[in-house]
């Protein structure tokens, strides 16, 4: 069976488990203070056109989202989310759990706009009971989207300046960053990433690593006593360099890039594919999630050989699926399956 | 200035300041432990139709809500609350805040029904990854609504149904429980709420005390140690018997029932002054509360002499404003208010 | 029964029964936006020897630790404590419920020192891995101690300047505050209290209002979104000039001050009972709580007429006891309870 | 320069980075639901004794603490603790973030005893105040402890049946449990230890895995939904089959006891050696932490080739350090601290 169902089913980039193999007789300070974290961060920097960024290595997205968010606000201050944002809908509330409202946002593929924005703190700057209700103060989005849609830079910019504007940090989720900034026809940078947010995350887990998130705080607000927030939150990995060494091996030639973007070409294949054969998409994405409505008769053909997520029934005849590639899907895997979907 | 804004803009019933000054010089047993507090909760169950049922006196609304949240729910679990529910918008995160979910659903006139809780609790029920949403284990509504509707009895006996068919516990705040009950073409009685909650409180506050709700548990799994969350979550008054005193003077003889019943009639007075005078509502209200859509110039003209609350402006030409009666609303005032109404 | 058992068992000081009854006719802005709100904080601002504090009521005094203590923390700062503090041992866990470690320290009659909070503050300040513990940021003490205690004026300023050196909060628990500031040989005023702690509160409950502890925050930067800790954590009450109206009705004539030093007189009579009766006291304390070791047959005798608060046994052959005066407390009360006493 | 300063310096054993390399070109099942979980789970179970208890694996030490914690307490129960337990001094004050007391009893060597649970227990069941206070529900203990002390089993069984006896949760940290089973004289096995306690874990990070500890639940009360209170709280790893991969390896042949055993062995080498130089030790430690107390000038002397950890200054002339092997200890490395030792 071929797994497409989603971008974490494999280990870890060979150069990856090569590195691990070859430091695991060297010794290291613990927490994430050692000289292979050190590396890492320095190589990252060389990416994001500023010196003064703080980074940190989590190991999941769900723990880098609430130890971020938890780290950010006071007790009466919320995030603004699409309502479709991983925090909302797929941290089994986490956020809530360490105290904090979300405020859903509604979506498009995933996004949300500045004037929403706009909108939802405009509604607390001239609310006449403010003491009754949360504060928004940070707006969280994904880039991309949990659909796979991307934010255009003027987008993003837009969205930043109306952050900036009303006193809200924004954060980036990067789970999947790499494939976003490949995105087709995209044109986000790490650069801009880095000019725009106030702190964002570069995933591992989904982008070549066997796990780990970089935190990257730019806005010096947020970066004091970060490190106590990682711990308390049970984000700090007793052998840190372990995630060190994985970002510095994703970074230091450019190997994120390098493979997320090849990931993003074979989606593109696949979405050409289903085009061509005529099946719907749900979204039109350009990055490495596929969403597609298929038949119950395409889904079981496609099921003999490939493992594809199912997302919900839409209508009686159709249900929305997920292809997905990842660092470590095979080209031959891709061209069995596009003459697999246009034999549908 | 006649103050119609709401239904906490006075003190308490005259009975109530001459029941504290009788007692002012007893002396009682501290945090809820004394003989009025007990006094006043067999009055109350004289109403209920059950003699099982444990009740406690808090002190507020915000308070009660998410202490009877905490207290009743897991970390994982989350509350199901129309989004213009009060959790859900006018108490600061406060449930959110003590690390619980809301998850919202639309609500039309304030209320939410059996199939959008059913859709919910099978949503959960059927999800192929449910450890990482939260679980729906409360359902939150008001009696009345926020918007000052109420819910028939079918359309309560629908809900609890779902609930106990799914394992959902049932909570209603009744912040204003008086004047749902005493609702225009209503049909719901105390027993009926007794019967089909899981916990529900009897709202004071607005409706003839200087302060004080009274928590009533019907289902057992809820009531081991709620005195513990009381004080945890800051409402063990140490003078609870002034809590006691008042539901028991509200409840000894009725006059809960009397003065939320008039406060309705007078509002129902404004209300047909309303229709009779061409304007319109934003929904038809049969209880206290009366949301009217007014021109600039006729909430000019009003607020000469009367306090109302405003709620939005709708459109460029109406804003929506909520006249409020009480207990304390005197005839007079509504003689008045009619009149000038009727002359706008 | 005379209950001498504590200093919340009787309602209020007629004055507060007679200002209540006087203004129930009245309606008032809610939420403690009040005219009776600002009123009774100009009136507290007299005695303060500076303009510049923020005043807030609340309705109790685990309600005022906790909102306090959760407005001015972030989520990896701790609070110090005296192992006997009431936040420590008698709240049900309300602070951490709210997220914050509370760090106790050895007490002595409820005090702690100078010299103690330096070392935890030079513990944390010297770890080699401070993102591993919880940083003490707040300084939270009683006057009176649990014990009836009072730190000298002396010992205010060393601890005071302490917490200015190290960055920590000092917030004062002033449940009992009237009787600390009129304590037997006692030096301190609210002038004092109002300069070296960050934030305080002056007891109402205990001391002769119905309920309402008065918030008076001096730093700036605790009092930013105050409001918004009060509402959140369920403190905020709908009819917020009740309050006000209490504290308006104590300071505006220093009844507050005249009706706790009769208090400690009272208390003063009694303790000197005990001494002239050989009976030995658990601690010397020149408040209105005094606490005594009886033997079964004295406890039983006084018993008969009396209602203490047993407090533990003490050895086989003792229990210790509290007698606690009040504002409420009657001189024909005092009068028997040491005749009784001269007699045992 | 080699390093004894702690037991997670070095990456894992040979034989996992092996494994990790083998199975980099499978896919599998994401969140823990894969197959090598399971043979994991598998292999530890037939060293437990029962079949029926449910294992996870969670990523770290602290992230297990407060995960099990939160999931098994309400409100306001709290754990008790020694007053050294991790939980207590170093994790951040994470239970507390979540919402919990720590209840510190004194410990002697990191342990604490089944009298002192005894009486915290009683403590709460003959208060007079129950809702005043936290009720102590679940007992949590270190093996070996942080000082490196292990219980007897007579200790354990004496622990676990007042447990039992009140009704509280004894929940055994094992994040060195390897080292703590291996114990000079010590008589406790796994079988022992899944026999007394309702949920412990095994350390994996400190005992020859990358990281990964397996959270084991004997008590079916604790069970349900536990993987809503791993994913909640941060420690649900993307690739779980990672963490089932690492203990697999360490479980199916014995190695994990193998291993850990000839670690505590190397520090008897130390702890002999340090006696036979007459150099007292801080405590008597049977396991692979020893804790000695050195001059400064031996302490320098040592620290030109070898990194111990300095864990507080004892007196003018003495500083206590802690030394520690483990599965990457060589023993060419103990030969060279032995003759240096001999040689101060």
């Amino acid at each position: 069976m071929i797994r497409l169902n989603n971008d974490y089913n494999k280990g870890a980039h060979p150069s990856i488990i090569e590195a691990l193999a070859a430091h695991n007789d060297e010794s290291y300070a613990g927490y994430g203070l050692d000289e292979l974290s050190e590396k890492a961060a320095a190589e990252i920097k060389k990416y994001l056109g500023r010196d003064d960024a703080d980074i940190h290595f989590l190991v999941g997205g769900t723990q880098t989202n609430y130890t971020v968010i938890a780290s950010a606000l006071r007790p009466y201050e919320s995030v603004l989310s699409a309502d479709s944002g991983h925090i909302n809908v797929h941290e089994t509330g986490a956020v809530e759990h360490i105290g904090h409202k979300v405020e859903a946002l509604k979506n498009k593929d995933g996004k949300i706009t500045a004037a929403q924005i706009r909108e939802a703190a405009e509604t607390f700057k001239t609310s006449t009971v403010p003491e009754h209700i949360t504060e928004p103060k940070m707006v969280y989005i994904s880039f991309p989207t949990e659909y796979g849609a991307v934010y255009r830079k003027d987008e993003l910019e837009d969205i930043s300046r109306v952050c900036r504007e009303y006193g809200l940090y924004l954060f980036i989720d990067g789970a999947r960053l790499g494939y976003g900034l490949a995105a087709e026809g995209g044109n986000v940078t790490l650069k801009d990433i880095a000019r725009l947010a106030d702190v964002f995350y570069i995933g591992g887990t989904k982008c070549g690593a066997m796990f780990g998130e970089a935190v990257v705080i730019c806005n010096d607000e947020l970066k004091k006593h970060f490190r106590s927030s990682i711990k308390q939150n049970g984000g700090m990995l007793a052998k840190g360099w372990l995630t060190g060494l994985q970002f510095y091996t994703l970074f230091k030639d450019g190997l994120y890039f390098e493979i997320t973007k090849k990931a993003v070409q074979q989606a593109m294949q696949i979405k050409h594919a289903f085009a061509d054969a005529g099946i719907p998409s749900y979204i039109s994405s350009p990055t490495n999630q596929q969403f597609v409505l298929l038949t119950n008769e395409q889904m079981e053909k496609l099921s003999e050989k490939y493992i594809y997520e199912f997302e919900f029934r839409s209508g009686i005849d159709y249900a929305c699926v997920r292809f997905c590639t990842s660092w470590a899907t095979k080209d031959e895997e891709i061209d069995e399956l596009v003459a697999d979907i246009l034999a549908l």
